[in-house]
Formats: structure tokens, C-alpha cells, sequence
């Protein structure tokens, strides 16, 4: 008889679930789906040649270094290499500010591990990057949305939150934002309202959470200040990812900021899992270092601005009247809107049916959802994949929002009121 | 003025605290000195030729599966890999039943974050692995110790122990064990109490943690039965890692056993960081299945056979009468019992002076620790170094239990009440 350990799981363990973008993969490993769902750079964006260089010069030097048990911080000569990244966008942090993590989501789950009680109030935009919620729900927090235009966040309406916030003695432990190029989102906080976040963030004494792992790959438009560049106090903590501009595989993200909150997140870490694997790290280090990176980036956004262009000539082409889109200048998604009363999660089994998949936008909410949404993805689809997958989308989204669509909206919209009209100005 | 963190960390980040073991690495890192204090492989054991061999063939992969994004419970090839050589030492898992962890000290990371809520009762070795201090710090067990002699873990008493929890209301919810080669203490569970153990387990419906990271470092006497063999009723957990065998740079471990358990803790590795690096899976699984691994492991444990030789031998010579050690059949550590009353923390700045740094066997205990012992590592310094690392010790240990060691014995028993005296039978 097989053991009966249900009654040995913790509480937290009961309300543990699947983010919805890992269930969407077992649609997108059928064969012959083309995914427009995960947020996978592409296969030929990895700098092969440039890593074959770097695996020959790790496996000559002394001690093996690459090989054996490092610091929990992260690879001093890493540390100090992103300390020299950061400077150039004019983010100032010592190296005793930066740690290195097995990824930008561990960065963010660090974060929640050091600074959220139960109860502790998050705020997010409104969608938001869905990890987020998996990362911190070991901590309970209590999440407040923001909504954003195509200029981002809208800061006049975090500054009236946070005054009401404060007012009934709130004060939200961090503001978590992905400025450039939103996932899911696809829009680019502008250059005034970074300035005002960073000054809302002095004035209410709440922590922003600055989560930039696309900001290299603008292929569109003039690079904009990153918060924590604008940020005088050391309100602002930088994440950031070797995962799109190096390759995913080595697992090797950072943040960077204020060195005590660095510092717990380290002692954190060394519970965790003592340190972040050595062979990414020096990789990573070598990539930075030998000039590898900015010799391969203009190679990584040409390809991702035709993939792009292609996929938004195919959108005009073939969605139907009703649906509209973002125009991402850079990074890897861009976000679709239906009419309000179109839900986009039975379209995915449709979609599917069609060989095409994509992510519904329902769980990037951090409070009540809005299921007229859905996340695209261009940067792993082929060229050749991309025209045929959107032809494919539009045929479903023509059927969902013509005029023989009645079943499957009037289905989607029972939940949930209907929304009011949207203003004209894109929303995300 | 630089903004005043303090106010934002969550309650558990007030307690967390550095392991002794990392604190002792600002010493091993002084010039000059020999550490006998870490816990690192020999970079001689780096298997660096087949790794060349390996890194050639991933950067040719179709693909480049190497370098993407992976499934959360890890590598499908790397899961049947493990599930395959667990079948060699009469393991029977599914793929199901298997997580690719980061490193092992993730996978009690994630045991804890599912299983542990604050107040639950973990049993362990008496001394025991130090990381599960950190590792589970975040779930606030409480810590139920059992004493091991030569044969390791004291079952009888463990039986009595679980009897009279039971009779409590207290069932705890795991037992950790490194039963092979243990670390700190050297010692290896005997077959007869494996077994009783595997028992006891299913008897009181208790899970057992079962981390065997040394399994394959034995170079002397017949390999064990895994505790995980001989349970008929999925109680057993097993823990393992490549980093004492292939590198610890690649940071990849695993966890096996009950698919339920298993699940949830891929679920919760989900929101922790996704997946683990999957260039260190790929490199891991290459490494068992093109059989270098096992083409390897001979050198290896000639060389670790060859250091703990080297380290008895000198301690024959240099260590005074009244201290007594453990001699470890296979692994990386011996333990080392001075007469009760003396505390070895002070002698750390000692041997230090003298160009050799140990581990205060202090943190190892998960209740009241007892201060008389040191952990010496031999896989990591060189064999010229292991003789001189051992008489400098020797000098230290001398004074601190000869005639003249009044002081520093006095100072370091102040604190706590004598001992009882010791059993004759070698204690760890």
C-alpha cells in the first residue's frame, strides 16, 4: 500500500497552483503548434561561437575555478562586472549592493523573503509579469493594481493610492514594475513618469522593485533612465538577467541596490541554495567582460525588430475590426486587447485546434481580471511561423468577435459584468 | 541621506543568521592558510577532459537545448537518467517521483517550504548537516536530536523517542539522515539499522530524508543498502547531488520518491526560480550516460582514500592523548571529540595563526551543542599540505588540553555545565 503523505503538507502547500503560462506548454509541445505563448528568446540568439571561446578558456584556468563552490553573493569578478554595467546607465551601486541569483525570479522571491509579513501590501501594474505571484506566495501579500497606458504606469494614480494607502496606515513594503518594454504588456514607461515614480518612492519611503531584463533589446527609440537611476536615497533595487541577452540555460540573474536589503537577501540565499551556479557565473563574466555581449546585442535586436514587424503586418492583415494591440520597441511581447465581454480562454483550445497558441491574459492580474486580453510572443517563433500563426489567431479571433460569435461571448462574459467602454487611448 | 531599510523587513529576516561554516571562510581565505574547514571537492577530481567532450557536443545539440528555458521538475533525459541509477542501488522511482534540484541543499529547501509549518517537529542526527539550520529557518521547525555512535543513528532510541512524541500527539514530520559517509560526523549507518529505520518510518508513518550525496565516494568496505531500498511504502525521500561527484559548479541535485511529495515540491519550485540551469543538467546527464561517471569515480576515491590516510596517519603523530576521531570508510569529512570541557571556537584564531582553519563542531547540533569537537575536511587540500595542516593542529590541539590549557579551557566551559563523562565507544 502507497503512503498517504497528504497529511504531512503545510498549509501553504494547499494553495499552491500552476502558473497558467506552464500549463499553456502542454499545448505548446504538441507537434505542429507554433507557440506564441512562452517568452523564450530565440534558439539563434545564443552567441554559440562566442561561448565555445569562453567553455575553452574556463577549462584552462587555474583551479578550475568555474567548477567548484563559490560565494553565496555571487562571483566577486561577476559582482564587480555588473557594478560597471549599471554605471553606464547611470544606476550607482558598490559591489556589496549586488547579488547574484539563479535567475531574476529568484531575485524576486528573495525579496519577498526578506521583506513581507502576511498581509504586507504589494503594489503591481495592472497586468503584471505573472511570476510574481508563484514567487511570493509563500508570503501572503496583499496585492494593490495600478493601471498603465502606453506611457506605463500611471503615476497620478499610484501618488492618490498611495495618499489613501497612507492615510489608513498602509505603507505598501514595495511597488514591483517592469518599465521597459512590460511583460506582458508590451509598453514603455516614459522618461517623465520614471521621474516621478522615483520621487513618489522618496516621498512615501516604499521600496520599487525595478525588474529591467529587457532593457538591452530596444530596437525602436532612445534608451530611456532606468528608476534606480533617478533615485537619490536608495529606494530603488535593479533585477535584471543574463536569460534574453545571454541565453537562458546558464540560470544567471542579479539584483542590485541599497547594500543592506542586498545583504539580507544573501543570508537568505545561503539557506536557499548556497550560491548561484559557478559555470553560468563566469560565463556570464567572460561575456561582459571580453565585449562579447555588446558585439552581439545589434545582431539580437535586428532579429527580434523583424520578427516583430512581422508579426504586427500580419496582425493588420488578418485581425478582425475591434481588437487592438501595443507597439512594442523593444523586448519580446506584445499584449491584445478583444472587445470587453470576449473571453480569451476559450479561444486557446480553438487556437490550438488551428496550430497556434498563445497566453489569455487572465493571470496577469493582480486583483479581479479582465479575460479580453491575451499575450503574444515574437522573439522564439520563426520568421517563417509568424505570418501563419497570426492568419491562424485571426481566423479565431474573427470568429470570436463577428457576428455569429454570440455563443462563445455570451459564455465568456456570464462571470463578470460587462465593462465599461474603453477610452481611445490604447490601454494595456 | 540614504533611505533607512531596517523598517521594511519582514519578521523571519531578523533572524536569520550566517552558518558557522560561512562565517570560517573569511579565515580559509587569509593567505597562506590550509583549509581544513570548507567542504570542497579537490579540483583535482574534475572530470575536466570529459567535460571538454561534453561542451563540444551541447554547442552542436539541434536546438540548443542546452542554453534555453526548461520544465520546472527538470531535464526529461537527466529525470530517467537519475531514475535508472537509483534502479542500480535498488531504488524504484518513476520519472514522476524525481525533481532536478539547484544543488541539494534546494531540494530540503523546498521539503521544508512544503511540508514544514511554524512549530512542526523535524528529526535529526545529533550532530547533523549544519545547511538545514539555514535551509529551514524560514519554516521555524523545532528540532527533535538523535545521538549516533559508530553504526550511526541510534535507532532504539529513535524508536523510543518517536514512541513517546507519539504518545504527545507530536508526529514529525520528516527525519533527516545522511546515513552514508555522514557529514559532519564520518560515521555510516550500519545495514542492520537501515533497516530498522526504513520501519520505524513506515511504523509511524513518518517521512525520512534520506541525503546520500557521498554514496559514490566509498573507498573502503561493501556499498549499504539506501534507506530508500529497503521502504516498501513510499516513507523515503532520497537526496542527492553532482557536486561531489562530477562539480558543485554546475549546482545540480535531485530529489526522489513519492510522486505526491514530488509534485508539490516542483510546484513550489515553480515561483522559487522556474528550473534549474540547464546547461548543468545537460552536462550531468551527458556525464552518466555516455558512462563517464562511473569511468571516473575510481580516481577519485583513490584520491580521497590516499588524503584521509595521509590525515590519520599524521593524526596518529600529532594529536595528544584524549582526543579521539572518527575514520570515515568513504566522503570528504572526519570528526574529531576533545576531552569534554574544552571548546574548540577559541582554538580557530589559534590554528589560524598557524596556517590551518577547521569547524567548530558548535553549530552542528540542532539542540544544546556540545562544544568539544572539530569537522576536518581532507578531499580539498592537497596531500603535501594535509601532514603539515595536521601537526600545526596538533601544536594547538597540545596546548589546549595539556597542563597548561587552563585558560582557554576555562573561558570556553564558562558558559555551560560539564558534560557527563563519555561513553568508551567512539561518540560523533
Amino acid at each position: 500500500m502507497p503512503a498517504t503523505v497528504e497529511s504531512l503538507f503545510a498549509e501553504r502547500t494547499k494553495w499552491m497552483r500552476a502558473s497558467d503560462v506552464r500549463e499553456i506548454l502542454k499545448y505548446a509541445e504538441m507537434p505542429g503548434i507554433i507557440s506564441l505563448g512562452g517568452g523564450l528568446p530565440s534558439p539563434d540568439s545564443f552567441p554559440l561561437e562566442d561561448l565555445a571561446v569562453i567553455f575553452e578558456e574556463l577549462l584552462k584556468e587555474k583551479n578550475a575555478g568555474a567548477f567548484q563552490y563559490g560565494p553565496t553573493p555571487g562571483d566577486a569578478r561577476l559582482r564587480a562586472a555588473l557594478v560597471e554595467r549599471l554605471k553606464t546607465r547611470g544606476v550607482a551601486v558598490e559591489t556589496e549592493g549586488v547579488i547574484v541569483t539563479h535567475g531574476a525570479q529568484q531575485a524576486i522571491e528573495l525579496l519577498g523573503r526578506v521583506l513581507l509579513d502576511p498581509g504586507d501590501t504589494v503594489v503591481t501594474t495592472e497586468p503584471t509579469y505573472l511570476g510574481i505571484f508563484t514567487a511570493l506566495a509563500t508570503y501572503r501579500p496583499s496585492y494593490h493594481g495600478i493601471r498603465m497606458d502606453d506611457e506605463g504606469l500611471l503615476t497620478d494614480v499610484l501618488e492618490d493610492d498611495l495618499r489613501s494607502l497612507d492615510r489608513k496606515g498602509v505603507r505598501p513594503k514595495f511597488l514591483y514594475v517592469v518599465p521597459t518594454f512590460h511583460n506582458p504588456a508590451g509598453v514603455t514607461m516614459s522618461a517623465r513618469r520614471r521621474r516621478r515614480l522615483a520621487d513618489l518612492a522618496t516621498e512615501y519611503r516604499v521600496l520599487v522593485v525595478e525588474d529591467d531584463p529587457y532593457y538591452d533589446l530596444r530596437f525602436e527609440g532612445e534608451d530611456l533612465p532606468p528608476v534606480a537611476s533617478l533615485d537619490k536615497e536608495g529606494w530603488v533595487i535593479s533585477v535584471g538577467s543574463f536569460s534574453k541577452i545571454l541565453a537562458p540555460g546558464f540560470r544567471v540573474g542579479w539584483a542590485a541596490g541599497h547594500p543592506d536589503v542586498i545583504g539580507k537577501m544573501s543570508l537568505a540565499k545561503q539557506g536557499v541554495d548556497l550560491f548561484t551556479n559557478s559555470f553560468g557565473q563566469r560565463v556570464a563574466e567572460r561575456y561582459l567582460r571580453l565585449g562579447m555581449l555588446d558585439r552581439h546585442l545589434p545582431q539580437v535586436r535586428a532579429m527580434y525588430r523583424r520578427k516583430r514587424d512581422l508579426m504586427l503586418a500580419a496582425m493588420e492583415e488578418h485581425f478582425p475590426e475591434g481588437v487592438s494591440w501595443t507597439r512594442p520597441q523593444g523586448g519580446m511581447f506584445l499584449w491584445v486587447t478583444l472587445p470587453s465581454g470576449v473571453d480569451t480562454r476559450p479561444l486557446l483550445p480553438r487556437a490550438a485546434e488551428r496550430g497556434v497558441v498563445f497566453v489569455p491574459g487572465h493571470g496577469f492580474f493582480p486583483g479581479p481580471p479582465e479575460a479580453n486580453h491575451m499575450r503574444l510572443n515574437y522573439s522564439y517563433p520563426s520568421e517563417a511561423d509568424i505570418p501563419r500563426a497570426i492568419e491562424a489567431l485571426g481566423g479565431v479571433l474573427t470568429e470570436a468577435t463577428g457576428p455569429m460569435a454570440a455563443p462563445a461571448v455570451g459564455r465568456a462574459s456570464s462571470a463578470r459584468a460587462p465593462r465599461p467602454p474603453r477610452p481611445r487611448r490604447p490601454r494595456c
